[in-house]
C-alpha cells in the first residue's frame, strides 16, 4: 500500500492560471491529492464569500487559490533547494507541499459567517479531512501511516520544524501572498499587485525561521502596503459586510426556527445536521454553497416571513444600508433599537452594530502579541543580523497600527421607510428618511 | 405608472469590472433593471458553463458578462452621439442598451448541455422573462407599453431597426467582443485580447449597417485572429467537451428514468418540470447553476448506477478521457459498440462520438450563408464604398473557413480498464489499454 | 495671417502611446505645433536624464511625455465640458492646451544637472521658445498676438486664471500624472500604477481651483503612495545620483578649463556659448542631449585628465561607488578631504557628498510652505465643504513629511584602491579597501 | 592571466527589465562583459533605428535587447541543465551565453540604413570587437587564447555545434523572441506578445538541433502570428520606411560630396573616416547615433542645399510622403522621374520607390531556401518524430509566403507642392495637388 511519495508523473501536468501564469504539476503524490473528490469539492467554495455581491469578478474559487499557494510555496522551496542552504530541512518538502495545497481544505460555504454562528472551526474541519475515512487520507498515507498526522500538524501550527509552518503561515506567508495578488486579479482592483518574484528571491531560511534578505525590503514594503489596501478597500467593503451581515442573520434565523421545533417546507439532510450541531464529515463534504444556495432559494418560499425575506434579500442583493458613526454610543444604539421595536421592526434583526475588529484579516502587527501565532517580518542585514522590518522602513512603522475602524449601523431602507410616519423626527434624520 | 426613464440617477453608479475597468450606469432605467431578481439571477449561471473544470479561473458569471455588454454598447452609441452621425437613429438608444444588458437572461444551468438534451432555447426564455410578469417587464414597461415586446424583438432579431440587431448581433458585436475578452481574462489564456478602444473608435452607422473605418482593418483583423485561437484553445477544448458530455449524459438519463417512473430519492420541484417538459417562468427562475449542482450532488447517492455514476464524475471531476481521429469511420465504430456491449459496458453512454460542429460557437464566415443571421463585417474606404474584409485582408482570408476539426472518442477510461480482460487486442491498442 | 485656432484636421491623427494607448489630435493647431522644430527637438532630451544608467529602459524622451500631458489634459477639460461644470471657463480651453503641451519645451541635456552648474532655468528658456523667433511663436501668434504670452504665463504660474495653472501644475496636475506613469512604465518598475481613469472621473472644477470628489480619495491614495514609491525607488536612486554627480563634475570641469584659458582640441558652438554663458535661442535650440554625448565622447581624449577620465566615467559607465551615513558630520568629512588629498587625490572631485535635499522632485506637502507654489490636494464632500486630503487619510497623514534621507558619499573606487597604501587604516575601512 | 571563468559574483547583480522583469547575472565572466566600454557603447545605437519617429516610445536601446537575448539563452540552457537532457552539450554553455550577449555588438548608428550605403556589414564589425585589442577581447580570452574566436563563430554560423548556433540563430531563436516582445512592449502596440514561458518550456535539444515539443504547437503558431503583425505594422511601417528612406540619402549626399572633394564646414574624424571607407576599429567605436545626430544637425547649416534639407527633415521629421501601387509600373515611373526634372526636382533623390523585399526582416519560411541560414521550426511527436510546423498547423500554412507588399512611391511633398505649376495634370492627379 505504500507507494514512492517521491514518484514522478510519466507526463508533466499543467493548470493554466491567471495569477502565476502556469502551474506545474510533476508528482504523482500532489496530482493525486488534486484529483481526491475532496479537493475538487473547493471549487464550489468561493475564495472570498460573498464579496462577489460587491465585486461581481470576485466568483474564484478556493479550488484555484489552493493550486495558487501549492505553486508558491513550490517556488519557495525549489530556489531552497537550488541555493543548497543549509537551514532548510530539505526532507520537509513533501509535507510541506501538501500542507501548503490542503490548508483551506475544511473551509465550508461562506465560511466566516456560517463559523461564528455555528461554532465551527474550518482548521479543525481540515483535520477531519486530513485524518478520517477519505479520500485524501487514502492518498496521504501512501507516504506513510503518520503522514497524515503530519500535514494536520503544520496545518494547525503545531508542528516541530517552526519553518516549515511559517512557510505556510506567517506576516508573509505563501497564502496571504496568494491570495492578494488573486483577489485583486478577480475583483480587478490595482492595489494589490506587489512583486512575487522579487520577494521570492529574497527569501532565506534562517535558523528555524524565514528571513527576507535586506536589499528586498522596498518588495516588502510594497507587499505590505497592497495589503493594507486590500483589507480597507476589498475585504472590509461595507458593503460586503453588509452581505455578510444578512447571511448570518439567515443562519441565526434558522437555527432560532429549528430549535423551537418549526417544520421547514424545504431542509436537506446536510443542513438539518448543521442546525442540530452533529454535522459528520460525510454532510460536511455535502455542505458547499451550491447546496447552501439552493436551500436560501426554496427558503425564500418558506412560511416564517423573516427568513423567507432574509433569503430573498441575500439572493436578489437587497442588501442593508449602513450610516457611518465615527464613535462607540451604547445609549444612542438603545434609543434606536427601541424606536424600531415601537415600529414594529426587530432590532435583533434590522440593527446591526458592526466594527471591523475581530475579524478574519488583520493588518500587519510587528510584535507577536498575544494569541498572534502569525511570526513578523525579519529582514536580514549584510552581516546576518536580524531586525523586524517596522523598525528599518518607515513607511511600515507609518502605517502599522493605524486604525481606521467607523461603526457601520446596517438596516434594512426598505422596511424603515415603511414606518416612516412611526419614526421620531431626529431618527428620520440619522437614517436620512424624508 | 409610467415613468421618464431618461432621469438620471442622483450619483452615478459605478461596477469594478476586471475587463472594462469601470463599468458606469447614470440612468435609473438601466440601475432598476440590474436590481431585478431576474438579472441577478445571472450571478447563478456561470458565463463557460463547464470550462472552469478545464481553466480554473472561469468561474465568472453571466452576471459580469450582461454588464460588460452594456458598456461596450453605451460605448458606441456614446461615440455615435458624439460624432452626430446621421445614419443612427438616436431615439433608438434606450431600446439599445436595455437589449445588450437583458440579452442572456433566459440561460439555463450549463445552458448549451440542457438545451440540447431538453429542446430548450435561451433566446425563448429571455423573452419569456422580459414579456410576462416579471420584475425586469415591470421595468421595462415604465417606458411604454410595447417597450418589453421592443425589447424582445432586437434579441430575437427580428426588430424592423436591422442597425439595433446588429449592435447586439453580428460578427463583431458587443456580445462577442466582451466575451473574448472576459474569457480571455479569467481561463488567464493570452489570445483574446484585441485592441478594443482602437475599434470602438472606426465604427461607424451606415445606412442601415454598422461598418468600420478601412484604417482600422488590423484591430478587426486581430479581433478575428483573438477570436480564432479562442474557438479552438478554448471554447472547443476536448476537456471541456468531456465535461458538456457527462452533462448531457446526467441529463439523458434523468430524464430516461424519469420516463420510466423510477422513483428518485431526492428532486426539486424545478427539475422535475424540466424532466416533465412543463416549466414556467417561475420554475426556470429557479433552476439556477447552483440547483443543478445540488441536485448532481444528491444523485450521487442515488439508486440508479448509471447515474449515481455520472454525477459523481462530473463533480469529482473524473472525465471521459478520449482518443482522436482524422476521419469518420463508422464501421469502426460500430464495431466499438458492440465490443463495450459484449464487455458489460453501455456503447449509449460510454462511447460518445464527438466533432465540433453545429456548435454554439462558430468561426468567421464572409458571407450570409442560409441561415446565418449574422452580418459579416464591412470595410468603409475613404470614398464611403464598402467591402467584405475578406476580400482586403489576406490574412483573414486564409483562415476563413479553416476547418481544424477531428473526430474525438470520449469514454470512461478506469471502466474500460477494468473490463480489458474482455476486449480484443486491437481494441485494447486503440484505447492504449496494456 | 490670423487662422482659425478651433479647426479641426481633416482626418484624427493618432499616435501609438504605451501609457494611453492611443493619443489623438483633433485641432490643427495641436498638430501644427508638435511639428515645430522646437517642438521634436524634445526627442532628443530624455524624460529622466541619467536614470537609463541604472535602469536600462528608462530611454523615454520629453516629447512622448509632452504628449502625455496634453492627452491627460485633454481628457480632463473634456470631461469637464461633458458635464457642463459652469466654474470651468471653456473659453480656457486653448490656453490649457498650448501650455500642456508645451510646458517643458526648454529642457536643455541633461536639465537637472546642467541647470544646477550654469545657473540656467529650464522654464525660462520655455518662454524664450515660446516668445522669440521660432516656429512655435509663430504658430502660437496664428491665435492672436498676445496668444504667446499667454501660454507663457500659465507655464511660469503667473496666469491670471488660476485653475488653469492648477491644471498643469499642482500636487496632483497633468504633468505629475504622466510622468508617474510613464517613468514606471518605462523603467518597468510595478510601483507608480495608479488608476488614471478613476482620477479624471473625480476631478471637478470647483471656484478657483480643481478638486476631488471625496469618494475618490482611495484612488488619489494610491497615486500619492505611487509618487512616494517612486521617489525613493527611482528618483532618488543612488546609482542615479552618482551618474549626475559625474555629470555635473564634467560641466563643472570644462568650464573650469574654459576660464583657464584652456584649449579644448574638441568644441562645438553651442558648447562654447554654454561656457561663456551667452547663448542664444538658436544656440540652445541646438544643445540637445545628442550633442553633450558626441562632446563627451570626443573629450574623452582630452589633455586634462580630470576631464577625459570624468567623460569616459560617463559614457562607459564606470560610476563613482558610495558609501552611506545617517547623520553629518563635517569634522569627519573634512577628515577625509585631508587624507585625500595628501594620497594625491583631488577631494574637490573625488569626494561628493549628497543628501537628497532641495532635489528637483518633492514628496506631498499638504501646507502651501513658503515658495511652494503648487497648491494642495483637496477633497470635496457631499455638501460642497473642502477639506486637504492628509486631514482625512490616515495613511497620507502617516507619509506626510517622511523623511528618509541619508548622507551618501560617492567617490572613485578604482582610484581609491590604487592609493590603498596612502591611506589611513581607518579611511581604508570606511571605504572597505583590504 | 586566466581565470576561471566559472567563477560567480559575491553578490547577484540585478537589471530591471520591464520584458523579463528582471534580467539576472551571477557569472563574474557575464558581468564584466556588461562593464566593457563596447558594450556599454550599445546604449547609444537604438534597438529600431528609426522606427521612434512613428512610435515615439521605440527610444529603446541595444543594450537592453542584447541583455534580453542573454536572459533568454540562460533560461534556455538552465531548463536543459535541470532535465539533464543528454542531447545538450553542457559544455558549450559558456560560449552560449557569451555569443547571446554580444551577438548585437558591431551594431553601428540605424544600421539597416548605414549598411546598405557603405556596404558594412554588423557582424563583421561585431567580430571585429571581438577579435581586435578591445576591452571585450581582453575580458574572454580570460577564458581561453581561442575563445574570443569560438564566441565569434557562432554569432557567424560557422561554429561546429549546429545546436548553439540555432539558440541565437534559427526561425525561433533567443534573439527574435527577445525582439519581439520588446518592440511589441516599447512601441506600446499589443500584438507581439506572445507566451515566452510556455515557449521556453517546450523546447527540447534533439541530435543537433533545438526543436519543441509537439504539445506546445500553439504556444508556436502565437509566437508566429505576432512575428507576422509586428512585420507588417511595425518594421513595415511606411512612415519608417521614409525616414529610413532620408537617412539614406543622407549618406549618399555626403559621400557623393566628399567624393568631389566638397569642403564641409562640420565634419568629425569618425565620419571623415566612413565617407572614405577606411574605418578602423577605434572610429567605428566612436560611431554611434548620438555622433550621427549632432553631425546631421550641424549639416542643416551646410551649403549643398540638398544635403542640409534633408538633414533637416530628418531631425525635425519633415518626412517624405508616400503614394501606393499595386503594381510594378517601370514607364509611369519614369515618366514621374522626367516630369520631376523638368520642374527642377531631382528624381534621384524625391521620388524613392519602395518595395517591401530584400528587408532586414523576414517572415516565417518553412523551407531552409538556399541562401537561408535559418533553421526551420520542428514538432517533436511523442514518439520522438519530427515534423516542419506549417505541415502541421493549418493557420501557419495558411500564413507562410504570404505577400502584402505593395510598392511605395516617397516624394517630398512641399516641395512638390511648390513645383505644382510646372507638374502636369495627370501627374498632380497621381500625387494628390490641387
Amino acid at each position: 500500500m505504500f507507494r514512492d511519495h517521491t514518484l514522478k508523473l510519466a507526463e508533466e501536468k499543467v493548470f493554466k492560471d491567471p495569477v502565476h501564469k502556469y502551474i506545474y504539476v510533476q508528482d504523482e503524490l500532489i496530482w493525486d491529492l488534486i484529483n481526491t473528490k475532496e479537493f475538487q469539492r473547493l471549487r464550489r467554495i468561493r475564495q472570498l464569500g460573498t464579496s462577489y455581491l460587491t465585486f461581481h469578478g470576485a466568483e474564484h474559487s478556493r479550488f484555484s487559490h489552493s493550486l495558487g499557494v501549492y505553486e508558491i510555496t513550490r517556488k519557495i522551496i525549489s530556489q531552497f533547494e537550488r541555493h543548497g542552504y543549509s537551514d532548510w530541512p530539505q526532507e520537509e518538502k513533501w509535507v510541506s507541499l501538501c500542507a501548503a495545497l490542503l490548508h483551506d481544505l475544511g473551509h465550508g460555504p461562506f465560511s466566516h459567517s456560517i463559523e461564528q454562528i455555528f461554532d465551527l472551526h474550518h482548521e479543525g474541519w481540515t483535520c477531519k479531512f486530513l485524518l478520517e475515512d477519505t479520500e485524501v487520507n487514502r492518498v496521504l498515507r501512501r507516504v506513510s501511516d503518520d503522514f497524515p498526522e503530519k500535514v494536520a500538524s503544520v496545518i494547525c501550527k503545531n508542528y516541530d520544524k517552526p519553518i516549515v509552518v511559517s512557510l505556510v503561515s506567517s506576516q508573509m506567508d505563501a497564502d496571504r501572498m496568494d491570495y492578494l495578488l488573486r483577489d485583486a486579479y478577480f475583483t480587478g482592483v490595482n492595489y494589490g499587485t506587489f512583486d512575487l518574484e522579487r520577494i521570492l528571491r529574497v527569501l532565506r531560511p534562517y535558523k528555524e525561521k524565514i528571513v527576507v534578505k535586506e536589499s528586498g525590503m522596498h518588495a516588502v514594503e510594497d507587499y505590505l502596503m497592497s495589503r493594507y489596501q486590500m483589507y480597507w478597500q476589498v475585504y472590509f467593503h461595507p458593503v460586503t459586510r453588509s452581505s455578510e451581515i444578512i447571511l448570518r442573520q439567515i443562519f441565526r434565523r434558522a437555527r432560532e426556527l429549528y430549535n423551537e421545533g418549526y417544520s421547514f417546507q424545504y431542509m436537506t439532510g446536510s443542513f438539518r445536521k448543521l442546525l442540530q450541531g452533529d454535522l459528520t464529515v460525510q454532510d460536511y463534504f455535502l455542505l458547499d454553497e451550491a447546496m447552501a444556495q439552493t436551500v436560501f432559494m426554496q427558503w425564500t418560499e418558506e412560511a416564517d416571513e423573516l427568513l423567507s425575506d432574509l433569503c430573498a434579500r441575500f439572493l436578489n442583493r437587497r442588501l442593508y444600508k449602513y450610516i457611518t458613526m465615527d464613535d462607540k454610543n451604547e445609549a444612542l444604539w438603545n434609543e434606536i433599537r427601541k424606536e424600531f421595536e415601537a415600529a414594529g421592526l426587530r432590532p435583533d434583526y434590522h440593527l446591526e452594530i458592526d466594527f471591523p475588529f475581530d475579524l478574519p484579516y488583520d493588518v500587519y502587527q510587528p510584535g507577536e502579541a498575544e494569541g498572534e501565532e502569525k511570526p513578523p517580518i525579519l529582514l536580514q542585514g549584510p552581516n546576518g543580523d536580524l531586525s523586524e522590518i517596522s523598525g528599518k522602513s518607515d513607511i511600515i512603522r507609518s502605517i502599522t497600527g493605524l486604525h481606521l475602524g467607523k461603526y457601520h449601523l446596517y438596516y434594512p431602507d426598505d422596511l424603515l421607510q415603511s414606518k416612516a410616519d412611526k419614526l421620531s423626527y431626529g431618527i428620520r434624520q440619522l437614517f436620512g428618511i424624508s
